[in-house]
């Protein structure tokens, strides 16, 4: 199978910088896969799947997709960011047929009355379910938005029978979700413990959600677990190596995605690297590019605004579906196709951008599969891990988070 | 009615600087006034808008909203942004009834296949029009698209039939889409030559797509009109004269929505602020942040990463809906509503950013209506107007995008 690859378009020195730090890399790759800090259980999860946990999951997605026709997904962060992604990045054979899956929603990452009364009224005249995702149980904005789907479930099934349509994701232990899980007796998964919310789709997290949507979990997985391998550790690598060189010179890396069907995983993207980076007065902020669309916006300042950037490109190389221009309006544009359209826009702002000595960084996809989503998750992931510890910041914490959580709890307190 | 206000947590020494520039505001609102510069026709627009196009665009939207089910609306930038920023932010009384209006698809700002064809599947069974956009005709990425929905178009209706369902916004005399408009008859209006594409929402480019989706476009003009009032221009001078000091300071501005209904708002207000101010090496860089979504994201970069930033946050005072928490298992939470929650974070939040010394902009929406959304449009347009002329550069010109235009083109002459 294709596999991802990555080019760089960039000074000679900044690549002969990075390249130069490729033992640090290396070093880095092996404290990770040493497991020699906390929240690495990511990094061989995949290839090692323990398969009574994978058939539980196919069982319970199954299960899932035949008692309802939506089912609201309830996390904040990596708990809803990385099956959103793969949701709409994944092309299905039968994606054609509305109503083969059920529909998914996402809830419980804010705290808008506008936003859930919006859902409710779409979930109307349905069958519904509910999967909620969260470690202690105790987060505001999920513990809300469940508690709304809860009081919905009740009001329709009934104690028990909304019992029956909640699914949780939690600590095998520990924590107010868990126990609740217990006493009700919800269908429910562990949230690996050595796992971190932004490397956890392709744990329960990801898994159920995308399994009950009708997506191949198994292809995902066997992507995720091909990136294992030493070539696309190496390209991994030396992304890092790059990622960290450039941290040192510019202050923004948008990450463009020319695919409509790449938005949402920038935004996963986003999440990996602004959290796992930014800290200790540290890193470059990512901001999401969607192409063409901000060509003719963000465009504008990429080209001739304050020179901050170095850009990560998302392409995807040989897409689903490909549509041929015809017809007797057509003109120079008859008989060419999407995909070339693509390649023009991608080398015409390549080479404008070079123009203005925008550091680029060419991220190729083979395709829509679930195999190279897998595959993408897990290369990001490392490249990820890898820069940050580059950067000599602690890739896996996130102690900044808390900070707005206790001002939140104060003024709640307070009122 | 209530108003649009903005309050500001940043250094003294910056708000004295900020007010130290109040005549030059003066001076630059005086210059767009009195249009004494390309592309100010949008200053007075609103409340000068002339009846009878107002009213031929309520008769072609109710004709379009009696013929379909479904609209595409073909444009990129400016000529979409603002209509999904509409569409997204405003609450229709009948808002629960779907079918009431037709549902609303975007094309036109990509080149992709699987788009093409998702949105082409999605429209399989229904009665189908189009409103096609675009100044010249000439643009790569709406001429593919429009070429798409035309041959769509013409195997479902017939040629006769199809051009009864095209719906052209375009230039007053010259272009490929006017031509074409005349020739085949298209229903057709001005894109007013003195409006540029990111000014152009509460024009027929906006106003005709969100009649026939059933908003009320006379209300979104009052609201704008109301903007024109000396209050609310002293506090878009202000904002403007804070932003200008700012742009000395920092490099990115995070524009933060708090209620997904403005996500799209968003979007419109970085391409207004990244196009009209990212040029001659300036600028600072517009990023989208979502709450509490990306708190447990780029939230951590803002805490502890690098401090690149000031923010500018978007709360709606007085949401439509807001659902009060209920039910056994409420514990703390009984009887709070979202609406206190959002004040939480917005206050939680605030606190944490003051605690590292970013500069807050907080702009108070006072709810989802057409009003308020009219209203918020002429704030920003204006302030970003403003801006640009206190940064010394031009805030409706767009040089820039050519250069990937042109790439482009090259790339494709030669393949």
């Amino acid at each position: 199978m294709k596999s991802i690859h990555i080019d760089y378009e960039m000074a000679e020195a900044t690549l002969a910088e990075a390249d130069a730090r490729a033992g640090e890399a290396d070093a880095a790759v092996a404290k990770l896969y040493e497991k020699d800090m906390a929240f690495t259980g990511w990094v061989d999860y995949a290839a090692h799947f323990p398969e009574d946990e994978l058939s539980r999951i196919e069982r319970t997605a199954a299960e899932i997709a035949g008692k309802c026709d939506a089912f609201v997904v309830i996390g904040i962060g990596g708990s809803y960011l990385g099956a959103r992604a793969a949701l709409s990045f994944i092309d299905r054979p039968d994606s054609k047929k509305p109503g083969a899956w059920p529909e998914v929603f996402f809830a419980g990452f804010n705290v808008s009355g506008t936003y859930h009364q919006r859902l409710l009224d779409k979930l109307e005249g349905r069958d519904v379910c509910v999967i909620v995702i969260s470690k202690s149980g105790g987060t505001l904005e999920p513990s809300v938005a469940f508690l709304t789907l809860k009081n919905y479930l009740y009001n329709k099934y009934g104690q028990a029978g909304a019992h029956e349509r909640i699914y949780a994701i939690t600590d095998a232990k520990s924590g107010k979700l868990k126990a609740e899980a217990d006493a009700n007796g919800y269908a429910s998964f562990v949230l690996p413990s050595d796992i971190g919310g932004r490397y956890s789709v392709l744990s329960p997290v990801g898994l159920l959600p995308l399994a009950a949507a009708g997506l191949d979990i198994r292809q995902m997985l066997s992507g995720a677990a091909s990136a294992e391998e030493p070539g696309l550790v190496a390209a991994a690598k030396r992304f890092a190596c790059v990622r960290a060189v450039l941290e040192g010179q510019k202050t923004v890396e948008t990450v463009s995605f020319f695919d409509p069907s790449v938005e949402d995983f920038t935004a996963w993207v986003l999440q990996l690297f602004g959290e796992s980076e930014g800290k200790d007065g540290r890193g470059v902020f990512p901001a999401p590019v969607g192409i063409s669309r901000d060509l003719h916006s963000l465009g504008q300042f990429l080209q001739e605004g304050r020179q901050i950037f170095y850009e990560t490109l998302l392409f995807v190389e040989d897409p689903t579906a490909d549509i041929t221009i015809e017809g007797a309006d057509a003109g120079d544009y008859a008989g060419r196709s999407y995909s070339e359209f693509a390649r023009a826009v991608l080398e015409g702002m390549a080479k404008a951008h070079r123009g203005v000595d925008i550091p680029i960084i060419r991220v190729y996809i083979p395709d829509n599969s679930a195999y190279s989503f897998g595959q993408l998750v897990y290369v990001f992931e490392l490249t990820c891990a890898v820069t940050g510890l580059l950067m000599g910041v602690d890739p896996f914490n996130q102690p900044g988070v808390e900070a707005y959580k206790k001002g939140m709890l104060d003024y709640l307190a307070q009122t």
